[in-house]
This record gives C-alpha cells, sequence and structure tokens, in this order.
C-alpha cells in the first residue's frame, strides 16, 4: 500500500482566522458549546481524519474585545466528543508546568479507556508570567527550566502508566481474589520537581498510554521531542524550511535510539479553499478586511516582547530585535514570526494579516486540486508525514475540506477511505506499535 | 405541593458491598467500562433521581486481591456521562488538598457548561498517608491544616467563577467587539495557601458555580459545610442520630447567616431488597457469606490506626481505643465505625460483615414497602432532605430500587414522576437558587 497521509483537524472555536467570528455564519458562543464541537468531530470523522486536537493555555489573554475569549477544558472537552465518536483520535493539550504528574496521567488514562484507546497529549511547558501567575508563582520560569521539569513530568508519568502490568487483573470470583499485587509497581518517584510514591489509580490502557505529541520547535523543544514525541506538529512556511525540519527531527530520533517511523511530522496548513483561485483569494480578503489592526499591534508587542506603542503599523519591524537565544517565551514562534517578515520586507500591517489566518502556520488559498497538490507535494518529498488542517473558518472550512480536498487525496491513494476495523487505537492509527510496560521483560528475553 | 424528596445514585463499581465483584452477575472489570456506568446513569434518569454521584481518591489502596481497585477520575467519567443523559445531575468528588484551584475551578465549569449546568463538586480534603505521598508529601497534612486550605481553595474558586461577569459577551460583528473586558474580574488572590491573579479562562457558567457538596462530618467539616454546602452526604445509623445531626446542621447554617433550605442533608443508604422480608434477608446473607474476612480486618486496622494483627476476628474491639480528637484520618467515619461496634456489642466479625455493605453508611433490608416506609419516616420526621442511594450491588440494586420502590415514592407524593421542562439545573432541582455574581451589585441597591 502507498505510504499513507496522516490528517488531523486542529479545532479552535470559529476557525484559526482572528476575524472568523465576525462573519454572518458564525456562533460568537461556539467556543462553550458542544453541539459546535460535536459537529466539528462528526465531519473530521466523515472524512477519516487520523485525530482532532484542541490548543490549551491556562490563562486568560486579556482584550475580549478583539475575538472570542477562553475555552473548555481539553480532556474534559474530549471526553465528550469520545461518546460522539467512534474512531477518531482525541489530541488533548495540557502544562507540564502547571499540573501535577498523577493527576495529569490519570485523566489522560481514565480518557483512554473511555473512548477505546484513542487519547492522546500534546505536551506543553507552558509560556508566558501570566500562566505562571495562576499558579502561585510571580514570574514564568525559565525555558530550560520548564523543559526539564517536562521531562522529569513525563518520566514519572510513563512510570505511572506502566505501575499496572496489563494482566494485573485476574478475577477469580471462586477464590475471592480480583487482582495480583505483585504486578503492581509503585513508582517510588523522588526527583528534582516530583516525588510520587504510590501507583496510579487507573488499569493500564488500551493503548498503554496516550500518543505522545509536541509541537515546540526551539533547540529544547526539538530535543525533548525526539525523546518522548510520537507525533509532532509544527508551522514552517515553506517547504525548504519544512524538509530540514523533518531531516532534522528524523536524524534526533534516529541518535536518542528511536525508530525514524515512530515520530510522525505534521506542518500545520490554514487551507482557504474556493471553487477557482479567484474565489479563494476573495475569500482570503474577506476575511482580513475583519482584521481590527489595533488588537494585532497588541499581540505582536507582546510576542515580540516589545514596549506598548513600539510598533508603527505601516512600518517594518525594528532592525534590533534580540536573537531567539534570549527571548524565554515562546521561542520557536517568535523566530517564525521574526523570519517571516524580514525574508518578506513586510509592514507590521501586512504581517499581521498574515498572522491573522493562522498565527505563523502556512496559510494558503486556492482551488481543491491545489490545495491537495501542495499537500501531495510536501507529503512525498520529504517535508511532512501528514497535515495539522486549521481551518481559517469553523465549521465550513473544515467542511469543505473534507467535500473537496479529502477525495481529492483518496483518488491519489494517500488517504483511507473507511476507518476499517482492524485498527483501533490512535497509536495504530498512526502506525505506531503499542508500547511494552517497562516492569516486564519481553517473553523472547526470558 | 407536598415536600419532595432528593433522590441521589452513589455509583461505585459493581455495588457498595465489598463482595458484590464475586457475585455471578457481576463484571469485575466494570470499573472502567463506559457502558457500565453509562447504563447506571440511565437507570437512575429513568427513578428521576436528582443526581448521581462518585466518591473518589487520588491514590490506589493496597490489597487489590481483595476487590476492585482504582476508578476513572469523576469529573472525566461525569463529562461522558453527561452526553448520554439529559436532565440528571453530575457530581464529582474531588480534593482540595491535591488540586490547583485554577485547574479544578476549570474543569468543573467545563462539565457545568457540557451539562448544560447539571455539575455538583463533592468538595473533600483526602485524608491519608498515601494520597499525600503521591503529591510531593511525606505525611498527610493535619486535619485542621486541611480544612484551612479547603476554605480558602473554595474563596479562590468562588472569585474565578464569579470572573467573568454573566453578560461579558457583547458578540457586536459590526463593530469588531467580542467581549467587555470592564466585566472581567481577576482575583488576584494572595492568601496562606494560594496566590492566583488572574479570571478564569472559562466563562459564566449556567449555575453560576457547580453545587456545592460535602460529607465529612467532623466538626472542621460541619463547619465547613455550614459556611459553603448546598448539599450534604452524611452516614447515619439511627433516626435518633439523623435528626441531631439535621437539626445541628440547619442550625449552624443559619448562624452562618444562610437559609436552613439552602442546605440539603442526604444520609446514605444500602437497601438489600426482596420481594419479601425474608427474601430480603436472605439476599443479605449471600452478600456476607462471600466476604473474605482477613481482608476486613486489613482494613478496620488501618482505619483505626492500630498496628497489623492486633485485632482479633472473634474478639470485641480493644477498650482502650483513643478519642475521635485524636485521629487525623476520617474522624467522623471513626468515631461512627467504633460508636456501631460498642452500640450492638459487635465482634470483630460481625462488625465486618455490617461495614460490609455500605462502610458505615444504614444498610437496610426489605421489602420495597419496608424501604420506602424508613425513607419516608426519615424524611418527614426532621432526619434527612433525601437520600444518598447505595445499592450493595450495581446494576441490579439500582434497578430493583427504580422499578419498585420509586412507584412506592411517587404514589405517596414524595418524588417527581418526570423532570419536566421548568427546572433544569441539579441547583434547581435541589430547590436552591442561582447564585449572585460577587461582582455585581444587585439592581434594587443600586
Amino acid at each position: 500500500m502507498t505510504r499513507q497521509l496522516h490528517l488531523n483537524a486542529f479545532l479552535m472555536n470559529t476557525g484559526h482566522h482572528e476575524a472568523s467570528w465576525r462573519l454572518p455564519e458564525s456562533d460568537p458562543y461556539a467556543h462553550v458549546d458542544l453541539a459546535h464541537y460535536v459537529r466539528l468531530a462528526r465531519i473530521a470523522e466523515r472524512g477519516t481524519f487520523d485525530s482532532l486536537f484542541l490548543a490549551d493555555g491556562p490563562q486568560l489573554w486579556n482584550n475580549l474585545a478583539q475575538r472570542p475569549a477562553g475555552a473548555l477544558e481539553p480532556i474534559t472537552l474530549l471526553t465528550a466528543l469520545a461518546t460522539a465518536t467512534e474512531h477518531i483520535g482525541l489530541i488533548a493539550t495540557a502544562s507540564t508546568s502547571y499540573n501535577s504528574p498523577y493527576n495529569l496521567a490519570r485523566r489522560f488514562a481514565t480518557l483512554d479507556h473511555l473512548s477505546g484507546g484513542r487519547a492522546g497529549w500534546n505536551i506543553v511547558t507552558t509560556a508566558g508570567a501570566e500562566a505562571a501567575r495562576n499558579f502561585g508563582l510571580d514570574a514564568e520560569p525559565a525555558h530550560a527550566e520548564r523543559y526539564a521539569r517536562a521531562a522529569e513530568f513525563l518520566d514519572v508519568a510513563l512510570k505511572l502508566w506502566d505501575s499496572w502490568e496489563d494482566d494485573t487483573v485476574v478475577a477469580d470470583k471462586a477464590a475471592g481474589v480480583w487482582g495480583d499485587d505483585a504486578k503492581i509497581h509503585p513508582p517510588r518517584h523522588r526527583g528534582r520537581y516530583f516525588s510520587v510514591e504510590g501507583a496510579l489509580n487507573v488499569p493500564r490502557t488500551p493503548q498503554g498510554y496516550p500518543l505522545l505529541v509536541q509541537a515546540g520547535s526551539s533547540e529544547d523543544g526539538k530535543r525533548f521531542a525526539a525523546r518522548y514525541a510520537e507525533a509532532v506538529f509544527t508551522a514552517q512556511q515553506t517547504i525548504e524550511d519544512a524538509r530540514a525540519f523533518y531531516a532534522d527531527l528524523k536524524a534526533r530520533t534516529v541518535a536518542a535510539s528511536r525508530d525514524a517511523d515512530h515520530i510522525k511530522v505534521l506542518p500545520g496548513i490554514v487551507p482557504v479553499i474556493g471553487s477557482t483561485e479567484a474565489e479563494a483569494l476573495a475569500n482570503e480578503r474577506i476575511l482580513e478586511d475583519h482584521i481590527v489592526h489595533t488588537h494585532g499591534v497588541d499581540r505582536l508587542e507582546r510576542l515580540l516582547q516589545l514596549a506598548p506603542g513600539t510598533l508603527e503599523l505601516d512600518g517594518p519591524l525594528p532592525s534590533d530585535l534580540p536573537p531567539e537565544s534570549a527571548v524565554e517565551g515562546a521561542k520557536s514562534r517568535y523566530t517564525l514570526v521574526v523570519g517571516l517578515a524580514r525574508r518578506e520586507r513586510l509592514t507590521v500591517r501586512q504581517l499581521i494579516g498574515r498572522l491573522g489566518g493562522g498565527r505563523g502556520h502556512l496559510t494558503f488559498a486556492g482551488t481543491p486540486e491545489q490545495v491537495a497538490d501542495t499537500i501531495g507535494l510536501w507529503f512525498e518529498s520529504g517535508a511532512a508525514d501528514g497535515f495539522n488542517i486549521m481551518p481559517a473558518v469553523l465549521p465550513s472550512g473544515l467542511e469543505t475540506f473534507v467535500d473537496h480536498v479529502v477525495p481529492i487525496l483518496r483518488a491519489r491513494g494517500l488517504l483511507r477511505t473507511e476507518y476499517g476495523d482492524a485498527r483501533r487505537t490512535l497509536r495504530e492509527r498512526y502506525g505506531l506499535p503499542r508500547p511494552a510496560n517497562q516492569h516486564v521483560i519481553a517473553p523472547a528475553l526470558v
């Protein structure tokens, strides 16, 4: 069989374009409406996507005037979607900086049980002082510190998920013996950031543990991904950058003694689709016309860590911005945005227009064939194992993608036409093996 | 209309009797099976219960041989049940000692949105060193310390739930204004246990905040309940004790400047039902015959904080047990168990038999009429506003209660015959008003 494309639907309120909520079709209360998300999940499942995904941060961004703010907690929302779908994977973002391993490992284990093995965890370290101040800290922990904590968090979580062997439950009713205590392995972890003594209070799950996903592309982020991640969401503006990132990450993964095929790279793409190229560009233009630029300036100044009022709407970015290494926030996003502005010599206004659609991800306006061509080209030339589809407007953008792009991808043999019965878990859909329990010696080696 | 009884279904694996999993009808894997819980929720909804409830503790109890161990995380599981039901309230236990206010307040807000205002929080402080050691502590915090933290936790959570006024979202598409930043009220909380700066990232919920439930009956627990709780689950063995508890809690609530009707008292009852009294007693006997007594001795020694091997199966409890005030664990349960053994002069074996069914809650074997009579008597004589129904075996015990006891209660005018449309939220079902936002001055006072 031809190598298969992996598609993930990145769901976000009324869409990834910041002005999407202003369109007549959009419901400004969609972000707290279960029916909206159920509809999106079912559209993605009709398109035989591998998974859907929710981003997250534990803080309210200021400036509610600008666009819908706040979001339901992802694991909770995805649990509701698990009952409304049958096949699609469910990937929730959760922070290693502002959770405890025991509780978070347990919630993911619960989602994996409830969904029949469809849970995924997008592991984030959460940039920004706003989040830190909601959890008893005065300032954001340093970038390297956040990643050190994340690595220890993962080690503890993996110990917790493996704390029950798969066959711990004996269920011998006659003898009155339910489980085998010898098959429970408490972590007894004492580390720099965490002390966790006891076993998880949830049996090992269908997948063993959730699919591990990662999205940061800084040096720390790539090191972390090579060690732990099974899927990586990335933002690349050009196919050359995407190929370089892909090759680098696969090489790092092999260097970490893992199989290059066991990490799937999915760049984000914001498709704006029209039945002709002119219609697609007109659709893109409608969205740009709804942007309120003063909001964009505020946001850009925060990302670039500039004082309010520094940027001029029709001028370029300042020439003396610090290098990524001096930034403590979202490092890879910082470099991407500055690089985009410099490469294409954009004014602040133009940059905001470009970022409005996908916050730095590849925005692509075209016909269904053109979108399918771009996807195929990247997929077949070492730039991607699949894509993180980020519709500018939801649900309509996802619906258009599924109704018009998916059939082309299927006709080209790149995407499944149905889920079938053989592959059930999210990890299986991504072509990954179920992880062995770290406490169990493989039978061949005994 | 006659004063209405409130019924809560306390769901637990294969039932509240510790030997229930050994019966032929029971599925020993039920505790991780969504279908099992969906079935239970729908039975309770068929019985027009006000709510269903899941207990919880963030630790794995040792001795898996004894009975099913581990449990899905309650908020996550109840979210799945929210989509499988329409009317019934969903009460999850969560600990104030081992959660952060921002994350927990957000998860309950999410459940309240997703369920259309059916969320409830059973607030616990979590006794035991096992849990403490899963969260970086070497020993359990002192009882009073846990309650001090719980009170501050509640104050912060209430600030977070009120951090959005109800009409924060403006949704003015033409002007490009989504929300009104002036209606956001960040907690800016700096306390002894928590510092939480920013507003919640979830809009105010259908109920304002989840129904607040409490179950501890120690001095600290009752003080806490009088101040915060809207429903109280309690364990009382005799109608006299139940009346005294009821009167005391209502008086404390009034003393805390609250309406006595705004706290509902629900004793737990373990009904073992038969079509004749003899059949009911036989059903109870079958369960007792399945108890493995050595397990019960271990558990009793832990509760009473005795060294392993102290208790003799056919002897009485030691006469020199310390008073409740010297115990740091589950204080009210300690007193209840010791009181039961002394009052009825039970041997350790007999005590284990009595506790096997309901862990200290009232176990009552009888016909449907006898069960309905007991419920009616307690309800009408100042001992209860309703009951926490704890079937010994699930689902069959809940099914029998709904099919045979509920019709009698309905015929007597004590229980609704259908949910109707007028009352939608859990708080409304319990006859409680939607709380005003603490940041909004009532119009009459402006």
